[in-house]
Formats: C-alpha cells, structure tokens, sequence
C-alpha cells in the first residue's frame, strides 16, 4: 500500500534559493516525512575546470544558453526520477488539475532554467512541459517552487487541521465565498449580518450564492463550464436581477 | 529625474521566505541599489499578548481568517506604499503586460495572504487583485516572488550582459525561436545546419520562422492578436504546409 510519501527531485543552479519550501507548512511536511525534496545542482556535473554550464548560441546573439551534457547527466545519477517536468511558455499553463494528478505520484523531477534558457535538445529529457503563465522570470525556481506547493499541499496530513483543500477555489468549480472574522464593524465596513444570525441554513444558502456571484462577475468562464443545479439557476437569475438594479 | 530605483514593501507573516529574491541577478540588484525589498512582518503589527493574526470565520466553518487590523495597521505604517497589490484567484491574471506597467512604478507594496484566506475588508485596501493563476497554494509568498521577479528584472541594469527583456517572449508577441549551444551532435541530436552556416541573413529567417511555428504550434491565441506582416503570411503558409506533409 503506498504510504502517501512523494519525493520530488529538483535540478537547479541556485539550491539555495528553496527555502520557502522549507518553512510553514510544507517545511513541517518535510519534517514529519509526509514528502522529501532532493536538491541537485547540476553545476555539479560539469567536466570542464571552470565548471560551465553556459555556452554561446549556435548561429549568433546576445546571452548565453544552458547546455544539455551537465542535465542529462544530473538526470541520469537519479534512482527515482518518476515524471520529468520542464517550464516553458510553449507548454500547457499550469492549473490545480495538474496539481491533482501530480500529487498521485511518487516521484516528480523538475528542470529549473535560467533566464538564458535552455538548448532546445533539453526539452525533450522532458515528461511535460508546462508554462506558468504569460510573464517572464529570471529563472526557473520560483514557478517550480509554486507547482510543488500547489502540489504537496494536496498529499495527505500536509494541511492538517487546515480546511479541506476540496473546499477551495478551482475544486468545485467556483471561487470562494466571501470570509469574515472580527472585528464585525471596521470603520463602518460591518459584516453581512446573515453570518451572525446563527442560522445554518440560511449561511449555507447566502455562501453558495455569494461564490456564484463572485464567479459570474470575475470568472464567467469558470460558469460556462458548469453543470448549474436548479437552486443554482434561480440564484443566477437573482444575482442577474441584483446587479441589474 | 527618476534614478531608476525601486523601493518594494511585501507584507507577510514569513518575511524568511524571501531569499530566493536576494540571490543571482537579482540580489546582485539589491547590493547595487536598483531597487530595494522592504520586509513587513504583520504579525509584529497585532496588539493582543499572543500575536494572533486570525481568527474563527463568522458563520462558522474550518479554518481560520486573516483579521483586517494588523495588516491595516502595517500599511499605515509605511512612508510610501505606491500602489498596493493582493493576490487573490478573483483577480486579472497577472501577465508581462501588468509587469511592463508596474516596472515604472517608484514604490509597489504586496499583502501576502496565507492558506487561511484573508478577511473580505482586506481586499478593499488594494489598488489591484492579482490572480497568479488557476491553482491553489498555502500562500500569496510564491507568487508574489514571482511578479516581483517579473517586474524587477525589467528595471534598467538588472539583467546585465544577458539578452535584452525585449527581445523575449511575450515581449514582442511569439514564443521564442529555439537555441543551441555545444555539442553540435548530442546522442545524434543534431544543431539545424543553417545555424552553422554563417549566413546571417538565412539563420535571422530562420530564427523568424522558427519562433512562429512555435507560436502556430503551441499558442495560436497569440497569433490571432498579431497583425503579421507580408514576410510572416508567407513563412505561416509554408508552416502550414509542413506541417500537413
């Protein structure tokens, strides 16, 4: 029976920048042994003195480009390499479905560029290629970081008595309702009073809508994808007339 | 005269996670005073003995709240916020664009929330809500690295001898054309000819053509908002018919 532990290898040149990792909850994960996070810097498998990695491109231009030799090699010294996952904005956008799958693993590696990209040879060392959005960064750490997050978050005992990620937004399907905590009055913002009423029903029926409201204004192409029941149609039609007025 | 420097103020309960903004090009950045990373920690901004940050959700329900006052009391804090900035998954997906415009920012200031969520009031302290993307993290530190990341390396000095930001993807609307560095023959993986031919004119077309195909390819959505020129309706078409045969 799997034991819900996931070892997620990382190739980078900058290992030391994986601190946020290792911090909150994701770091007391990686105390309790609920997942393991191998950092290889693939510096270290260079054969030259100077230890390159970098070299200039084929054909001419400014910068440099990473070589494929130290990667392949960096690769090949991993027992468990599991599914090999590479950042690049040709690649399908990273969502929480990936999150999902990828947290049924037991072994995930991510390729971590650098702003001077990759030799194209390098893609194909790659299970997938994902893209985390349409912006440029400087390297490939920081979308790595958040995949694994996004990731090891869902593995079991990760959040503990934190809500359940399947309440969350992308989920279900909605984006969340909307939260209060005290104080009930700030400078004259007062929360809704139906949430201190102390009628379940009627707080269940007043989140469900507001995560529908919130979803029809911001993310209307969340709904389309939607199968709306009954209940949910007549709040739509509500919420329609409501901002109408 | 503006002396190109930026001051950035990041509110957060791990002030620790932030070293992956201290290192390479960046950090380097921050020693030659391109711009500057002011550290707030929120919690140090609460007035109850124990230094809560949350509290129970009105209505009920798991989990907890970011309360509204000690964020509030720590952007007061500050001499010059700039624009304020939350992430939150109603938001406009950040994208280059959000980048470009905020690198002529003097001052940005980023909340960063926690698994928990933060207190709907919060969200009206913020000039701009930000989604990172469709996915689910334990907190805003990740993503806000990373649009910090995005919009410093634009500033004059950052990226150094490196290729100019404008020459990347999403900068000037293709995915970039693919780089080769040494060994030109890599297990029978071979560098395109033409790129050691020494032709500059044909490794440019090439280059042009490459990034386009790439583009049709991987992200037509790109192309449908490209006004293309002559040379591109023509080099599109035999992308197309490549591709057929």
């Amino acid at each position: 029976m799997r034991d819900y532990e996931m070892k997620i290898n990382v190739l980078t040149l900058f290992p030391d920048m994986f601190t946020p990792l290792q911090v909150s909850m994701l770091g007391r994960g990686l105390e309790d042994k609920k997942w393991e996070l191998n950092l290889v810097n693939f510096r270290n498998f260079t054969t030259d003195v100077h230890h390159h990695v970098d070299d200039t491109p084929y054909g001419g231009g400014a910068g440099m480009v990473l070589q494929i030799m130290p990667i392949k090699k960096a690769l090949d010294s991993l027992t468990n390499k599991g599914k090999v996952i590479i950042t690049a904005p040709q690649g399908k956008t990273f969502n929480e479905k990936m999150a999902q799958d990828w947290s049924k693993e037991e072994n995930l590696t991510f390729i971590c560029g650098h702003y001077e990209g990759f030799d194209q040879r390098v893609y194909d060392l790659a299970d997938e290629t994902v893209s985390i959005g349409d912006y440029v960064l400087t390297g490939g750490e920081l979308p790595t970081m958040s995949m694994i997050d996004a990731t090891v978050r869902l593995l079991p005992g990760i959040l503990g008595n934190a809500a359940s990620p399947v309440e969350e937004s992308f989920s279900h399907g909605l984006l969340e309702y909307p939260q209060y905590t005290r104080p009930a009055d700030f400078e004259g913002q007062k929360v809704p009073e139906v949430l201190t009423s102390g009628n379940h029903q009627k707080i269940a029926e007043w989140r469900h809508k507001e995560a529908l409201r919130a979803t029809y204004l911001h993310r209307p192409d969340m709904l389309a994808e939607r199968i709306l029941t009954d209940e949910e149609k007549k709040m739509l039609e509500e919420i329609k007339l409501e901002k109408e007025n």
